[in-house]
């Protein structure tokens, strides 16, 4: 039994520091004495706790705070420059970077092209040599990097943290973590796209606070994310929210999977490419005429320019998007819907189609809880939810 | 600050005496030091809560266990007949009752005929008469009946616990909680059906231990409910899981929601037996005949009796129970899937239906994981897993 108590005496101690390093970090600045408060431990313990963030380098004096009666106390704030984060997000046409300060300030950001016929070990190689200029660069020091997070446009196994299935970037049982754990001595959390853009929402984006949330990502596939209670939903193996191919129309085109007329076949940024080159082939759509570099964001750009044929590609899609939707307020009844990545870019009509689709196919009481909004950070959402894995874990949150 | 310590000291104690409690049940039987060990308090502590818990009339002495050294220890038990739960299971064509002691085991059983013109006032009236009857023919003693579960098939608010919406009762925004509460001195906790279906999978079905599942229920209607992570998933405001709506034929009829192509309007048993009616009305089903008394039952027992026309009706319905089963695997990711109410009466060959189009239309990593399987409780889940939140309330378990 001794050795069982000092064990656990031990993961209490860490468990206090992780919970008085989530205070500073929630307070900003706060003094010992409101810590002693906020934590019902004595003022002592805090104090030693405080001492030892101090010694680690995760903390520093602020200042002086105003006086309650006695001495005016100090306030203690985390150091923004005393430990870093880097999210990765590795995607078929880019690979993202962010590094992000231990206060969730991004310090950099950059992105290069990638291939979708990239292998796995092509990617990491481009990956781990970025890491090392970005180290480099900053000067970060050996054990001042919290942790490199990983996001995959794929399925994530939640047990063995491998790579199930990433079908665009032809990726199949594919170890990273581990493939990537020579990288430096710091650890590597691989995740999925959607599931790093709902962290990255509820840490900084439009659900903080949010406990029922989901996040969809339209990409050349389409992903979703659940936040449930206020935890990530992975279900029993990882591949909880993936709602590409739910059938959307039984009379739709067949899809890889198998199946007909899944939203992917329907909605995705592929389906929606594929579509604008036939119509450009048939000389339907004037103002694009490139057929093989033809991006969704063209065929975005053209629908705001007035062009007809264009927007009634993306109001199609948005329509089934609005059945997908609709069908994630019945099952779920989340207080929010975040649409991101190329959704966010959507013309405001083609949005309002979505949205009035998912309305009225929809339940109307979870309706009258919901509200359906676009993500306002854009395209790196999941590059910025990949680095704040490292500091969730710092700071004592579940992932 | 004193005061707010002694508040957090008593808190404690009860939180204690509570886990007690709980290895108590979950043991079946045990010693004061095999409490110690497990709970890390001292056996002084554990020695004045099993004290407090022999007052109280929860415990007994069970007798001696075996020595690991010095004195053999005493063991203590719950005791069955010191407190009890009722659970009520308010339907349409039923009102069932379950009264369960302590120890989980049912010591009565019963149910009478409803009508689905009753108001929630006449509802209200014959239950109190029968929990009155109940307390009466048991002898329970007041402050000994840890409270009434009462089960709906409708939508629970989350945070005031109203009956939002219970269609095939024609309720709506009805406080049942409150309108019985004056039905003796005990708690009264009102809750959706799929969700007491799967508390009692849980806590004594065939999900005990897992985590993330998901129970349908078919009645008149059809209802969901989830378990996420080990715990209830109720969504924001109380109605996740209300599959019921979630389209599954554009092209099919019109729904009371007035939406077309809903999942009860071709599956649910009201659905079917509209179609029976129609059939028998054009001499297609020869074994039956009386259309105003048919029942989805009936049309099981005609299938199984070897009728092709019903079979058909089973068939197709299940083929679109199949679909939104798809949907759930894809979106939830569970382990399990019960089918229960009406549906585990299915036909052998018609359920195999159901999981041949479920695991055809979904993804193959969720399908891997994923076991489909029919309830082994028959009609009464829910009136059970009425009885049991009371049980779970008083061994701390989340609801």
């Amino acid at each position: 039994m001794k050795t069982g108590t000092t064990g656990n005496n031990k993961f209490l101690k860490e468990l206090n520091e992780t919970y008085i390093l989530e205070l500073i970090r929630s307070n900003k600045q706060i003094s010992k004495a409101d810590l002693a408060q906020l934590t019902g431990l004595s003022p002592t313990a805090c104090g030693i706790i405080v001492t030892n963030l101090l010694e680690k380098g995760y903390i520093s004096e602020a200042g002086i705070g105003i006086s309650t009666g006695g001495r005016r106390p100090v306030l203690y704030e985390l150091i923004p420059e005393s430990y870093y984060s880097i999210g990765v997000d590795i995607d078929v046409d880019f690979v993202r970077f962010i590094l992000m300060d231990i206060t969730g300030q991004v310090v950099y950001r950059d992105k290069f092209l990638s291939k979708a016929n990239y292998s796995a070990a092509v990617y990491i190689e481009l990956v781990e040599e970025k890491i090392k200029q970005i180290i480099h660069r900053y000067k970060i020091e050996e054990g001042r990097l919290l942790g490199v997070g990983v996001s995959i446009p794929g399925i994530i196994d939640n047990l063995t943290h491998e790579v199930v299935f990433a079908p665009n970037l032809g990726w199949e049982r594919i170890d990273l973590e581990n493939m990537m754990s020579g990288t430096g001595s710091f650890p590597i959390y691989v995740d999925n796209e959607a599931i790093c853009s709902a962290i990255c929402e509820n840490w900084i984006g439009c659900c903080v606070n949010q406990r029922d949330f989901v996040c969809i990502n339209m990409k050349s596939g389409i992903g979703s994310s659940i936040f449930a209670g206020g935890n990530l939903y992975r279900g029993c193996s990882g591949s909880a929210g993936e709602i590409g191919h739910i059938m959307v129309d039984p009379n739709g085109p067949k899809c890889g999977c198998g199946n007909y007329g899944c939203l992917e076949t329907l909605a995705s940024s592929r389906a929606m490419v594929e579509k604008a080159q036939k119509q450009i082939k048939q000389g339907l759509i004037a103002d694009l005429t490139d057929i093989d570099s033809i991006t969704v964001d063209d065929i975005i750009s053209s629908a705001k320019a007035g062009n007809e044929a264009t927007r009634v590609i993306l109001i199609e899609a948005s329509g089934y998007l609005g059945l997908a939707v609709a069908n994630l307020i019945n099952t779920i009844n989340p207080s929010k819907i975040v649409l991101g990545k190329e959704l966010d870019k959507f013309p405001e009509d083609v949005l309002e189609h979505l949205k009035n689709i998912a309305f009225a196919k929809a339940l109307k009481y979870p309706v009258s809880r919901v509200e359906i909004v676009t993500s306002e950070l854009g395209e790196d959402t999941s590059a910025l939810g990949a680095a704040i894995i490292p500091l969730k874990k710092l700071f004592g949150y579940q992932i």
